[in-house]
């Protein structure tokens, strides 16, 4: 006999909607996806939203139990907003929980894609025996989500869980939010590249230059994971900076909130193990005498499904 | 007809154990002191504890609903037990809370200074109409608590809080944990005076020297306090700078916890005004924008008598 039941998790990107039903055990039984055509501003987003929603289930004939979003930019999960989403034109504050419950009459909820990663990792994937920890989202901009007692941990307002925003030197890099020495303007994908790019000056010999023959636009972090895979010192030396940089933000989380596990996910988290091993290095360096023997980084599991399958995992976890 | 309940409030610190019959609205009604006698050992401790609550128990014909301790170290609430306080020699594990059930036979509850100092302020203080904050004692060393959604936030192993371990430089000043950067290695009692110290070669005409009548081994916050009071130029700059630095560590905390509010307690904070309008400048500064319009940085209200109010706070707290 078959028990499982099952959710629609939706994943709004900037460049895509990916849709998935999953089970409660967090297996996809079908996904699609449509084009979030953010340019046509808020209508239009909201319009492919629909017909991606409308297409999926017409399409299996499996019961929901409901439907759970997971959305970039600020999103209270309470009110069931999405705020100023990057990069979409006109789009202020749109109640979407409302929208979709409208038209589709399922249980509907919403959270944040790095909340939604920690939820799916605690439900299914590397957080399922631990009763706290901090996901980390190393991308273009580095994200985290908290879980507290097996409760993801929003704050007063949704916004909680931004340890890309932890300032790991007073008088350090300008980051782009206004304040100085935030750890996401030292390994952000963006910074990371503009930085490595500067000191290729200096370092003309790395293998690096060779994979974009020698042309710096076309740096990227997969380039320089690359270099390291076949040895490269200076982009090993890269890693281990990124990760020293990390640690030091995580270190004070883990003092601040006793907290001693660390799941990493997001794309530059494809530097893999050398790069887990420079963050806990750094954490253990440099955390509290208690917690030092403790300290856990492991690699997030749910990878590219992490959207669809951390979305849908909030129906379950709020039913 | 009075309604109130009553609780006996306990603060166990380095030299002398503070007592309080304390109501449910955090009135004082009586209060008490005996050594502490650490020298003498855990065993001594124990025994001045059992007398200092014997001692007020026999006095007053007050019903009391529990006894709670606040005791610095390491404090497990659940396991009531006391881990390392500072210098009490051969104290490493002691069960406070089995002993004293077992000798008083009423419900005990315990927790680490900063936490009960939370809780009061949570319950009859600064942080009464506040859903969350964080409380700073600003001293020897830099503590903090952590009220979220009205709650105490503890952490896996009751070791939450540790605000002053937050690294504002990576590449900064040893801390005497091991780290570098930690706020409380430039805020701290004995690293504030040590800088002040050095610094004051430079300073020859602050009035700072005056005070302590060229004496540098009188040098402490107070004298740097008065001297700020006198308009003293460079004791601003100091109380500035210290401002700055928290400020910095407190905006990590900010962005991390989605909280707003800091309520700040602790010896140095008796610099005062301008003190908290430099933490409260730091913070709006560094902090994400969707926060700077919120924080809210004010003094702690329980003051000498927090230790005896918020322990006695922690029996309403639980029950």
């Amino acid at each position: 006999m078959n028990n499982n039941k099952f959710a629609l998790g939706v994943d709004i990107g900037g460049t895509n909607i990916k849709l998935g039903i999953v089970s409660d055990k967090g297996k996809i039984i079908s996904s699609s996806m449509v084009s979030t055509n953010r340019k046509g501003g808020p209508q239009e987003v909201i319009t492919q939203l629909k017909k991606g929603i409308r297409e999926i289930l017409s399409k299996e004939e499996i019961k929901i139990e409901g439907i759970g979003i997971g959305a970039a930019g600020s999103v209270s999960s309470k009110k069931g907003t999405v705020s100023n989403p990057p990069n979409v034109p006109g789009w202020k504050v749109v109640n979407v929980v409302k929208i979709i419950k409208e038209e589709f009459n399922f249980p509907v909820y919403i959270d944040n894609d790095a909340n939604v990663a920690a939820i799916g990792e605690m439900l299914y994937g590397a957080g399922k025996d631990y009763n706290s920890f901090a996901l980390l989202t190393l991308g273009t901009g580095v994200g985290g989500g908290l879980i507290l007692d097996r409760k993801i941990y929003q704050g007063d307002t949704g916004a909680a869980g931004e340890i890309g925003h932890i300032s790991i030197d007073y008088n350090g890099r300008m980051c782009n939010c206004g304040s100085k020495g935030c750890v996401e303007a030292y390994v952000g994908n963006h910074y990371l590249v503009e930085i490595v790019k500067e000191e290729l000056e200096r370092h003309r010999d790395s293998k690096i230059l060779k994979i974009i023959n020698n042309n710096t636009n076309l740096l990227t972090p997969k380039t320089i994971n690359e270099a390291a895979a076949i040895g490269d010192e200076y982009a090993l030396q890269i890693i281990e900076r990124v990760g020293f940089y990390v640690g030091v933000a995580l270190s004070s989380v883990s003092n601040l909130l006793d907290i001693d596990t660390f799941i990493i996910g997001g794309g530059v988290s494809a530097f893999g193990i050398p790069l887990l091993d420079a963050i806990k290095k750094a954490i253990k360096q440099n955390v509290l005498q208690a917690l030092k023997d403790r300290i856990k980084v492991i690699p997030a599991m749910l990878k590219n499904d992490a959207g669809i399958v951390g979305s849908s995992s909030l129906v379950f976890y709020n039913s």
